[in-house]
């Protein structure tokens, strides 16, 4: 599977209200991915996760991009807001909420992967700093 | 490597300034991953990248949230707006800017990994539907 694929999940405002389940759109149902999945998400003030959940094998981050909440992580509870990125490694329980008085719906993405290391992986880039941009004169 | 870390990238408005490289944030150098590399970027308006790059392993998927830009995908052009995402595969050059005329910087995640495929990783979940949120009465 090389080539690309392009998918759109509407803008930052329209989260809440998108996806079958609506709130919550994975990338890599829209589009086929390898090693990637991705989430994108919104909570209402004053909502919050159905249920609590932990992985064997896969790491997930979470990246919040608008409102305020808070993640509960096993025992403890980190307050969130734009900007914050929470890594959770295997066996960690984890939930989320937006506070009742967040300013807007809180919009999170979540980013799954279970694969081999990123050092396993190791340097595989390759750069062209000579091909013009397409768009160039 | 269990348990959670946390980061903080700052609000979207101010990715443009972040990072020692301005515009770019490694979310996976800020705290350590096992499996995702993560990137926070901004692009102002008429700025591309500085070089067309493509990976051997790495599988990328790109999310745009902020501004109009456009993608080069070896020798095609996709448009990106708030909530495109484009999944590149391995061996495919890219390179992006944001169009002159966009209203706001381009804000974009890069989201990466290489290793074994989510298919094979399988349903690992693990679900409390009982356990009740930390912040309830």
């Amino acid at each position: 599977m090389t080539s690309y694929d392009v998918a759109q999940l509407g803008g930052l405002d329209t989260w809440l209200q998108a996806g079958d389940r609506p709130g919550k759109q994975f990338v890599d149902k829209l589009i086929p991915t390898q090693y990637i999945g991705v989430s994108a998400n919104a909570t209402a003030p004053g909502d919050q996760s159905p249920f609590w959940h932990s992985h064997d094998r896969i790491e997930e981050v979470y990246v919040f991009l608008g409102g305020v909440g808070q993640m509960g992580l096993d025992d403890e509870v980190v307050d969130v807001q734009p900007g914050t990125v929470v890594r959770v490694g295997q066996g960690v329980m984890r939930i989320l909420r937006a506070l009742p008085d967040s300013p807007e719906d809180l919009r999170w993405m979540c980013i799954r992967a279970g694969g081999d290391t990123l050092e396993n992986v190791g340097h595989d880039g390759a750069l062209d700093r000579e091909r013009p941009a397409p768009w160039a004169e």
